[in-house]
């Protein structure tokens, strides 16, 4: 039996080392890869990831895996192998549902509709892309009826990235989400003149931005004797293992905020990764619980942390000794402001603390509404502008700008938005407890300590990797299960300050 | 029969695949990995190179190449598929001779050694490495018998890296160049003072030299639409692909040598990969014929073009705007004499063109001994420092100057060292050729064209990747085999008129 445990490891291990191996890849196609290599390098990555995946999914694998859940019975929940065994076995039934030929379909879809996406969104025209989009719906609804689901197909997929969450209660959360967020997005506006965000515009030198997001996610925590910072058009972060996590970075010089918040961002996400236990290394529990926990972690330290005002008590003296020329005559509290400034706008990505969240429940309920036949791929960019203008208040002035920004839709891949705004959600929740209990966190920041903050996050969060599902892990580390209100609550607090609201 | 060619090129490809996935691994590792990726990359690099083994070595693949043997039995010898048969074969059957269990305990003994060489050479003191040098031998001697061989065992080691060539005829090469060499390095040595090298140590901005070396190297055909030049201590060139082949260099300010020189020696390598044939491509034929071709190359384009008087009659007018204060009085010829100094020195990779040979033939004498029984390791340091004075007239000072200088014998790889002098005297055969063709070469490179060299050494060389065994490559385009006759007379010729001498 403890033989099976073995020999289950090992597989597994070999299974992590490939994936990791298509990591790198995937890391050096973003940051130096020539352009000639493009095409050497997807036989190279689809090549790891089928080898992967069929040394994953043999019957062995399943065999090894009852034999191994009867070692592990008796273990508590939470130890290592009980939850190694636990979440490989959900792992294993949903990749053993699909079948190879479904798979092989998915990713010659994916990989036909992104230049025609790429095509469309350059030229704002969406009927170049409705036919790869109308093919992507069809095949996410084959997913979900090969995964199975009990009431709503969307189900199927959002049990696959946040497991255990319903679209029920996704929607639940969503519309308490709405509720607050619109009137909040409004009353702002009204309000817009009371911050002067020009400073952020006024020039700085891109080497010295760079070399001052390094310097302050390193300050923060993120260990680069296990990683470090590149430039990539898109940033994101990447784990090869406990020992080697690194974060991507983009500059513009006239723009401030793009790489100090975008390094912190990614940083959030590395932190995290090397946090995750080294008892759990090389297996499948190795990783972040789910999109949405991973993404709690890079908009904590990005928003909770980097935009507060005891953070910029802190970095503010360095960051105008850095920057003397365009922070001349401006002081911490106006540069707190204009780092916080909200307004709509159409781009997601470019999108502020409030407004954001509205970008992530717009496209859930258009790609449900998709998936269960309730809205026509051609009947797409009407319905989006339609709700745009509802939520954000703006007019979409072409598809560009409006339904083809995201190139999520042009693989096979719908229930990944709701992680983005789960992200927000679960920062506040977990920011909630640990106020309660570092309740001098703010002098902490204001002296630049961010040690014991990093440490709680490590204890009650990172270490754990993927053993609990979300809301196994915030029951078990908040008291409650996953709730808007704290996030509801933080926004409206800071940004009736900000700007002067009654709320 | 058809399909089992194709489903053999279907398999060979992943392997390909996955080798190419490792040497990305192995690039990054030398280049931008952070210090603690050092475990993880282990790991995953093992499973890579286990995974490739796996899947080359099955009976299915055996079974496929007799199959597909059938099928192209009646194409020409130097067809692609009769190629791909005949070289995939010699591979597997290479591979399949050695059991698992002397790979694995190979790979084991090199991990083990490599740690107490570093601290041996680092304290020049041979004992403790030399357990480990024993076992390594004995692992050298095993595999010579697992391989098999008609007369001597490193005629098994010496096949495997340079296919077709025995021992016998290694030697009978290898005093050839001895009797040659050794009377020319001491009448050097007795006319040093013709040369004066001290321009190479003034000081020359490492940045600005870097930026140089790459301008020569993409001067000379390197293409960087397919390949990119970074910085690592030891400088080497590593392909994933016909659209991405790297090289690397490194850069002293001290000494202007290692910089420029060392990028055009891997450029020469990277241009021989840029060069295979991309109907090769994702085949076990997609690679340099032998490490001695691929030497040939790097060393041609290092010291036949670049140590030349027309390539310094181009290049020097913009080296000297580069370098103003480093070069203020010094002309051409006198930096071409520089560049081209001779003096006998103890380190092998700093060795000049005349008698880095003999660092070789050393190497080979003394391993060859150790493999035969004839000389035992803890003979090995006196063997060593006797030979080098008979060789090169040096006494040497410690073992780290000596015995213990190159990582290679820290693992199981006895005939790797050969390939190194075959690389000077097949790049010098077949530089002989193409002077015959191309008349006006030096005519040309004075005016910096160095097209129709590039063209003359793809279609007769590079395209081929790994089809021809060396002495077949040569006798197909060259018209005879191997010979050292047109190095000696090569070098002969250009250091009499360097020091003056009369031969």
């Amino acid at each position: 039996m403890a033989d099976a445990l073995r020999r289950l490891k090992t597989i597994l291990g070999e299974v992590t080392d490939i994936h990791r191996a298509g990591a790198v890849l995937d890391w050096d196609q973003e940051t130096y890869m020539p352009p000639g290599g493009v095409h050497n390098r997807a036989e190279q990555l689809s090549t790891l990831s089928e080898v992967a995946h069929r040394r994953f999914t043999t019957d062995e694998v399943g065999k090894l895996l009852d034999e191994a859940a009867a070692t592990t019975a008796k273990l508590p929940f939470d130890s290592d192998d009980a939850s190694l065994v636990r979440v490989t076995r959900r792992d294993y039934d949903l990749a053993r549902k699909l079948p190879p030929e479904l798979v092989a379909e998915i990713a010659h879809a994916s990989a036909s509709a992104r230049p025609h996406w790429q095509k469309a969104r350059h030229e704002a025209n969406f009927a170049l892309f409705a036919p790869y989009l109308e093919k992507n719906v069809e095949l996410n609804k084959r997913v979900a009826e090969a995964l199975g689901y009990e009431k709503r197909p969307y189900d199927a997929l959002l049990d696959r990235t946040e497991p255990g969450l319903t679209t029920d209660q996704l929607e639940a959360i969503f519309d308490e989400l709405k509720a607050a967020i619109v009137p909040l997005v409004a009353d702002i506006q009204r309000h817009a003149d009371a911050i002067d965000d020009s400073v952020l515009h006024r020039g700085f030198d891109p080497d010295a931005q760079v070399r001052y997001a390094l310097d302050t996610v390193t300050k923060l925590g993120y260990d680069l004797e296990r990683g470090r910072q590149d430039i990539s058009t898109h940033p994101f972060s990447t784990a090869f293992g406990p020992g080697d996590v690194r974060i991507t970075t983009r500059v513009s010089r006239d723009f401030f905020n793009e790489c100090l918040f975008g390094s912190i961002h990614e940083a959030g996400h590395g932190m995290y990764f090397q946090g995750i236990g080294r008892n759990l290394d090389r297996t499948p529990l190795w990783d972040g619980a789910s999109p949405g926990v991973h993404e709690s972690q890079s908009r904590l330290w990005e928003n909770l942390v980097a935009r507060s005002l005891p953070f910029w008590h802190h970095f503010f003296p360095s960051l105008r000794k850095a920057f003397p020329e365009p922070l001349k005559g401006v002081d911490v509290e106006a540069f707190y402001r204009s780092v916080n400034k909200s307004y709509p706008s159409f781009i997601r990505v470019e999108a502020d603390e409030v407004t954001y969240n509205l970008h992530i429940l717009l496209r859930f309920e258009l790609e449900n509404d998709m998936l269960e036949g309730k809205l026509k791929v051609a009947d797409l960019p009407e319905a989006w502008n339609e709700l745009f203008k509802s939520y954000v208040g703006l007019d979409v002035p072409n598809d560009r700008e409006g339904v083809l920004q995201d190139i999520h839709w042009s693989f096979v891949g719908f229930a990944e938005f709701p992680g983005y705004t789960l992200g927000n959600i679960i920062g506040a929740q977990l920011m909630e407890k640990i106020r309660s209990e570092l309740t001098d966190l703010d002098d902490q920041m204001e002296r630049g300590e961010f040690g014991a903050l990093l440490s709680w996050l490590q204890e009650h969060v990172y270490q754990h990797g993927r053993k609990f599902t979300p809301n196994e892990l915030l029951e078990r580390e908040t008291g409650r299960p996953l709730t808007p209100k704290p996030w509801i609550a933080y926004v409206r607090k800071k940004y009736s300050a900000l700007y002067g609201l009654k709320h």
